[in-house]
This record gives C-alpha cells, sequence and structure tokens, in this order.
C-alpha cells in the first residue's frame, strides 16, 4: 500500500513522541512493503511563532490531500494563563477539528495485564475494564455563538445540536456496539438540557433499526461516578463535545496508563491519530515522555486502513516492551527508565 | 434557640432519611434546649401527585418563611425515560433553588478513617482527602434561554454568566478557603468558553483582595482526572453550575462514602441542607437507606446557626455508630445490617 500522511508533530513533546510513531510506522512499511510518504506540517504554539496562526491553510491543505493525519500534541505554557491572547494554540485544534470535518472522537480505555497496579483504583475495580467513548468534536457548546453583553460584564456561549449531527454520530456507536457486546449508552443531561433530549429522542428513534444493541440512557453527573466506581460495567458510550472531553479524560486516568492511551478523530473523509495526552511542556525536549500512545495511535491508523497485520504487529511490540520493562519514567518505578527515543528503537528492532 | 424549619422529604428514600434527621435534631434540641418547629411541605413526584407542580407556591411560602431547610431527595423513575414529559420533578429542584436564590452549593468530600477501605481508590490516593466544591446553583445553562428551530430539529441551550454572579460565588469560596488552607482553585474552560474567560479574569480580579489565599486556575478536564489521580490535592474549589454538577457527583464517589456526605445550598437568606444522593428509589419504603448523609446534613444546619457543640454532637454520635458498626446495608459487608429507622433510634440514645 502507499501511504500519504500529514505529520503534525506540534507543540512539547508532541515531536519527540511523534518521531517514535514514525520510526515504528517505518519498520512496519518495510516489513511488510508498504510506502508511506510523510508530509510534515506546523501547527499549535509552534506553527503561531512561525506564521502567526495555530492552523495555517498550508497545513489544511496537507492534511486535506493526506490518506490520513498523525498528529502529536499542542498547548504552551505561556498562553494558559492568559484569557485574553488574541490568538492561541487550542484555536488550531478547534479549527483543524471542524473544517477537517472530524466529527466524531474515538477513545478507548482498556487496561495492561502488567501496568493494572498503576491505576489509581483497586484492581477489582478496574479489572477487565475495556470501553470506547465515542464523543462528537465538531458541534456543541464549542462550536455555538459566544460573545459578551454588558460592557463585557454578561458573557454567553450557546450549545446548539441538530438531528443529523447527533444520528451521525450515533450511527457510529450503535456500528461499534455491534462489533463489540451490543450495548451503547448514551450519556447526556436530558432532565436539563434541550440538546440533551434532541440527543435522546434520535437516539431512541435509531434503536430500531440495531435491534440487536441494548441501549440505556443515562445523565453525564451519574456516569461521572460509575466511571470510577464500575468502569468495566461501561462498553461504548456516546456523548456530546463538552460531556466527553470531561469524561474521556476522567475514563483516561482510570487505566493508570494514560501515557498509553491511543485516539482517532473520524470524518467523512480524513481520519487522524493522536495520543491522548497533552503537550506535557516541562518534559519538552528531554526525551523522557512516554510515546507508546502515538505509536498505538499509529497503530488504530494501520488498523483502519485494513492492516490487521500490520497493526498487531505494533501491539505486540509495545505489549513485549512492557513486559520486558522497556519503559519511561512514568512507569519506571525504581527501575531503569528508558529515553523515548530508546523505546522506539527497541520497537523497532523488536518488530 | 427557637428555629422554624422547613421539611421537605420528596421522593423515593427522602421521607425515610428525613426522618432520621428529625429524630437526631429532637433530641439535640431537647439536650441543648432548643424549640425546633417543623414546617413539612411537599416537593417533588410526590408533590406533582398531590397538586401536580413539583414546587407548589405553598411550599415555596413556607421555604421563605423558615429559618432553614432541611431536604431529602426527588426524582421518581416513571420520568427517567421520557424526556417529554411536560412537568418532572427536577423541574421543582430547579425552581427552588432559583426561587430561594440559593446560588452557592456547597459540597464536602472527606474521608471517615473506618470507611477509607470502601473508596474504589487504593487508601494511598485517598488518605487525607478533605475538600469542598462550591458549586454555582442559579446561573449558567441550567437557566439560560433554551428551545428548538427547524420543526424541532434543532435544539439549542445557553449558558450565561454575569460578573455579579461570578463575584457572588468567587467571594464565598476566597472567604472559605481563608478558614482552611488558603488554597483555591477555579474550575472553568476558559480555552474554549467566554463565559469560563469572565469567570477566570472576575477571580483573577478579586486575588488582591485576599493576598494570603493561593490562587490556581485549572480546566474541567483537567480536574476530572486529577480528582480521581490526588483528591488530596485540592482544598476549596469553585466553578460553574454544570461542571459542578458533574465534579460534585465524581468527587463524591471517591471517598468510598457517598451515603455519608451531607451538603448546604446557599442563598442571601435562606440555606438548605441535603444529602448528596439521590431518591434511590429501588430502596424506597425498605427501611435500608443509610440516613447518615441527611443526619450529617442537619449537623451542617447547627453549625451554621452556631450551634457548633450541638453539631459536633451529632458528629460524634455518627462516628461512633460507624465504629462500633451500627450501619446500613450499604456499609454492612457481611456484618450485621441495621436498618434506617434503628440507626437513628441508637443515635438518638448516644446524643
Ligand atoms: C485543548 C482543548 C480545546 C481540547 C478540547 O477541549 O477539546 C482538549 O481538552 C481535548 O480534549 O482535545
Ligand atoms: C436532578 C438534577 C436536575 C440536579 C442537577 O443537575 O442540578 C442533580 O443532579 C443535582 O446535582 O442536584
Amino acid at each position: 500500500m502507499k501511504l500519504n500522511i500529514a505529520l503534525l508533530a506540534g507543540d512539547g513533546i508532541g515531536p519527540e513522541v511523534i518521531d517514535q510513531a514514525v520510526k515504528v510506522s517505518n519498520a512496519i512499511a518495510k516489513k511488510y512493503n508498504h510506502e508511506i510518504n510523510w508530509k510534515p506540517a506546523l501547527t499549535g504554539a509552534a506553527a503561531i511563532d512561525a506564521v502567526g496562526e495555530p492552523y495555517p491553510d498550508e497545513t489544511h491543505a496537507i492534511c486535506e490531500a493526506a490518506d490520513a493525519v498523525l498528529f502529536g500534541a499542542i498547548g504552551h505554557p505561556k498562553y494558559d494563563n492568559d484569557p485574553s491572547a488574541k490568538v492561541r494554540p487550542e484555536q488550531g485544534l478547534l479549527k483543524m477539528r471542524q473544517k477537517l470535518g472530524l466529527f466524531a472522537n474515538v477513545r478507548p480505555t482498556f487496561t495492561f495485564p502488567s501496568l493494572i497496579d498503576k491505576s489509581p483504583l483497586k484492581r477489582e475495580r478496574i479489572e477487565g475494564t475495556d470501553l470506547v467513548i465515542l464523543r462528537e468534536l465538531t458541534g456543541g457548546i464549542y462550536f455555538g455563538k459566544r460573545g459578551r453583553e454588558d460592557n463585557g460584564d454578561t458573557a454567553y456561549d450557546t450549545c446548539t445540536y441538530t438531528r443529523e449531527e447527533v444520528k451521525r454520530l450515533a450511527k457510529k456507536g450503535f456500528e461499534l456496539a455491534m462489533t463489540r457486546s451490543k450495548k451503547l449508552c448514551c450519556v447526556d443531561k436530558a432532565n436539563v438540557l434541550e440538546t440533551s433530549r434532541l440527543w435522546r429522542e434520535t437516539v431512541q428513534a435509531m434503536e430500531k433499526d440495531y435491534p440487536e444493541v441494548t441501549v440505556s440512557y443515562e445523565f453525564v453527573d451519574a456516569v461521572a461516578m460509575r466511571l470510577v466506581q464500575w468502569p468495566s460495567s461501561y462498553d461504548v458510550m456516546i456523548t456530546e463535545n463538552l460531556f466527553g472531553d470531561i469524561l474521556t479524560d476522567e475514563a483516561s486516568v482510570i487505566s493508570g496508563s494514560m501515557g498509553l492511551m491511543p485516539s482517532a478523530s473520524i470524518g467523512n473523509k480524513t481520519k487522524l491519530y493522536e495520543p491522548i495526552h497533552g503537550s506535557y511542556p516541562q518534559a519538552a525536549g528531554k526525551d523522557i515522555a512516554n510515546p507508546l500512545a502515538t505509536v498505538l495511535s499509529a497503530a488504530m491508523m494501520f488498523e483502519d486502513f485494513n492492516l490487521k497485520e500490520e497493526a498487531q504487529a505494533i501491539r505486540d511490540a509495545v505489549n513485549k516492551s512492557l513486559a520486558e520493562g522497556i519503559v519511561s519514567e512514568d512507569l519506571a518505578e525504581g527501575g531503569k527508565a528508558y529515553k523515548t527515543s530508546e523505546i522506539g528503537d527497541w520497537l523497532v528492532k523488536n518488530i
């Protein structure tokens, strides 16, 4: 296969972890006779510094032309406590999601047997957890009208959803549920929000098209509890943008392996793969970050190209590295901590 | 002291747990020579059934005239999967909050040494946790304009905040922080939402009035993670209505003692006390619910009347009951499970 992959390293540890995913992907390409053309492009604070824009048109053109996008992380502390900054790295992220139409963020949370004791949760609570949250990514309060009134003393944000937006995301949820345990949980706040009532009635109307799927409806506050209490009771979950932002992050820490969790963002045409962790600026440039979430994001990418053997080869190498203790600082627990680049090299050698 | 307390038992286990708090409060009144006049009033599904309205005007008049309100829980399963129901118990709750001006929901999360192993979190993660979330309760997306357009195919909700609303809540936060560790965390989503930027800039401007308080600003998604990872790193937190709904519930389960967590909702005039758990309809009428959250809510009430000894007497009795294993089903762990009413009686005897 011949693949054109846009490569958006971004900020902080982004470039370092992306490097490892590239090395590993190249090793896979070599072993399985594929050809990958990497198309690097600027994004985030790095792009603001270079061209004054966090998601430049040129970057967008490269992403649109590519078969997939591999993304690192964006965000820089110099923007964090300055709510009034006119141009911010996160705007690039939102613009990218919107312009590429990446309406579904797919976030698995699963446990690695060898890492289960890293979880803040007790073993018996977390064991067997294997869930996927589908977060709507191009609608809701992220993209509604917002502004100020009364000389700046009143602020507002608008959350909007159309039935089509809900359907499109829910369809992915039903389809994913069909390939798994056929359990789907729709997370909303239908006891308060009109948009949630639209979500709930739209999903209810779709149930008849997927008679094998058992759908439950839960309020976001209740889910925020149960995710900590009984995470293994969930399988596929669908939810709107802001709830998804909160719940996917909450879910990511229960496994204890945040540095290992990949994600995909899916549009009608483009797909983007990225680690769920952020740009972790304190570690930038130190070659100490954990590259596995990014490497596993590349595995998701191969999987979606229907290159299942390739994807599995990456996962096998990752599992082997964990089993043999070839781990970065965050997982080293007093043992030897390998550098980001050393882990990448080790994976390449073991593919 | 002579106290007029409005008594809103509500639905599900509400009446049973409220009964125990009344018994305990009466015992305290007797011991310390106070007089409590209880003014029962209808609310929730119970009120809909009786008068077609979840928060009747008569109930409001009773609450307004009272020195405080003691509240059970509301909610009934017959409304849960019917997003289109015209009258819903939750509307009563929201109407009550708004009409009584209960703008600050005060939700402590702390651990009981004897119950620490009930937490889904490992002991070393949860030990020492003692935090309070102040949730704004009468603004935001709960009370903004909402509706449908396009023949019902588009739904919207509006989140609005004024600078005054933020100040009022933040003031309570700063004041509370001054009585505790002088650490305040403002939780928002200022990288996306305009209302959050108003929150952040308003709180930033107040910092100079409380030079001893150290304020941190964190995004709600990051907080949803850290609450599970390092809950003891938080002390006083302030946040807007919807984030507060999610985070207070998340926080409530980390202690492992959800059935014990009290709360207060504070207005300019009225204060309301309630357990944080819901109406738990499956247990209604069975005399098996844990009454301690409601009993401890009554303790918060005495504390706020500046009756500190009385409040402590309740807490001491509760601690003693836990130490001696006089616990309900949820805490019994194979040992003897006491009935709701038996626990109330035991507490009365030990006051
Ligand atoms: C950086 C921020 C705008 C973004 C979001 O809220 O979507 C991030 O938290 C995420 O989840 O990708
Ligand atoms: C019942 C519901 C409307 C309510 C809320 O969201 O405020 C509840 O979850 C709460 O936290 O008291």
